[in-house]
């Protein structure tokens, strides 16, 4: 296959730039997904120029991946889904960006998601990460919840989690609750041997470092440590009344993504585990659908696929 | 009164820095407090050398509130209580200061304020404002509880509340928990409309801007609000708890300060509102009795008044 071959068909880029990373793929109308990228952070709202270096490193990475040359870039549909979009002058930013495609959409991280997992026709996700958030797509009325950051939002995910046994080591390291199995793993995993350590070791950090302590409390939890349990049932309430809440809109499909969704999805509600549906398409995938959508003068979400 | 005249009694500096400002007092063996000065933040922590500029600065004040000049400096005993020399590095680089006074004596803020709250005696204090700690000391053995700083410690302090109010009115603004007076009082005093604007005016800010909003907890409780007496009583509890550890270690007395001390102390349990004194002196006035058993090989705190 050469350049000059795939330049026949109709080509997509597609873009998911989040907080710690921005993964491009190519796909060809013709012969599906071509080539895939990785770079760095792409969440708009603390930087566009960032961002437009992330999208235009991951794209290079795709295209080689693919085996195609950058001649390419003039003749891709692009599809971009980017985390900060969602404040108005953030995104005007970026689509005032003179971009090198034939043509752009831009939208949310979140809306190109929920397009993806449900490979174009209405639905919810919640992604629970580093953070949590959750979002639905239903006769193009859009609904997001939660969301918020570290650490006044973000309940239940993996950050949320970090500063909740942070929070209970000290309070260990105190007396003034019992030391557990799960105690004992923090300060390991963090070689700490007091509290003053341990501030030293996690103030100021950032909400990634924080959700590195996730596995532990799902560790300790299986292991039917009090504490650890305590705080994982307290996350899974949040994420089980987010569900519920996002049904009141009456999506016809929900899923579940992000690092922590599958470990949590057990310690889930019953009933909020028979909403759950398998993932369709990754976001990269669910921003091709929208870019398409968008060529096609068609209503959002409708019959995307 | 002369400089000169006052220079034939002895005189003291004592000096309470913390995160938010130095303060220091001039005090005469033979007529007590002769002057005052407040000046910048003096968190050995976060730089000794901005400490010393406090601390210095702070000085000045107080001779000029004194009536006094400069060249008294060289006649003071300065008694010096420091947030963050309870770091061994920290403390060394403060003491190895080329200092102007005739002798310095430098300790934690904390054990200044329990020192300065007892009049030298044995006993514990809990200092609740924008953070929260415990200490006590008896027989010269220290203890210090909590105080690990904003979010992931100082529970039931000030910056703590503010905290769990912005977490339950993002909470309810998404539906997920009733709105209250509170939510009502939190959005009008932070000029928010939603939830965006509530993270962007919220996110990221230092522990005293959270610290503002304890007042609408309080107020709000006063008043019978659910979710204000909810966050309130978790806070009370903490510090309940805090107290009854510290008198583990059977202090004579304890002492509450801080500025959300006195709002909260009805909110304690009651046999926790039992143990509670009056504060004797401030922490400034406890810096001059650490240096003067300093001056004096007494054993630390049995008769230091």
């Amino acid at each position: 296959m050469t350049t000059e071959t795939v330049k026949k068909e109709q080509l997509y880029l597609g873009i998911d730039g989040g907080g710690t990373k921005c993964r491009a793929v190519i796909v060809s109308s013709e012969r599906g997904l071509l080539g895939s990228g990785l770079a760095g952070p792409a969440n708009a709202f603390y930087g566009v120029e960032k961002t437009i270096t992330a999208i235009m490193d991951s794209t290079r990475l795709a295209i080689a991946d693919a085996g195609l040359s950058e001649d390419i870039i003039p003749h891709l549909i692009a599809g971009i889904g980017l985390a900060g979009v969602n404040l108005a002058g953030v995104k005007a930013e970026v689509e005032s960006w003179p971009h090198p495609f034939v043509d752009m959409h831009v939208t949310t991280d979140l809306q190109a998601a929920c397009i993806g997992a449900h490979e174009g026709s209405d639905g919810a996700v919640i992604i629970i990460g580093t953070g949590s958030c959750g979002y639905s797509l239903v006769n193009g009325k859009e609904i997001c919840l939660g969301g918020y950051g570290f650490p006044q939002g973000d309940n239940g995910s993996g950050a949320w989690m970090g500063l909740e046994v942070i929070k209970y080591v000290l309070l260990a390291l105190d007396g003034m609750v019992p030391a557990t199995l799960m105690t004992k793993q923090v300060l390991a995993q963090l070689e700490c041997q007091n509290a003053l350590e341990l501030v030293v070791a996690t103030a100021g950090k950032p909400s990634s470092h924080f959700a590195r302590l996730a596995r532990i409390v799902f560790e300790c939890a299986n292991l039917g440590d009090e504490a650890a349990t305590r705080i994982l049932k307290e996350g899974a309430d949040y994420i089980s009344k987010l569900a519920r809440k996002l049904n009141e809109n009456q999506p016809p499909r929900m899923s579940l993504m992000g690092g922590i969704s599958e470990p949590l999805f057990s310690w889930l509600d019953d009933d909020v585990q028979q909403l759950i549906s398998p993932l369709l398409a990754p976001p990269e995938i669910g921003a091709i659908l929208f870019a398409k959508a968008q060529q096609h003068p068609k209503p959002l979400a409708r019959s995307m696929a």
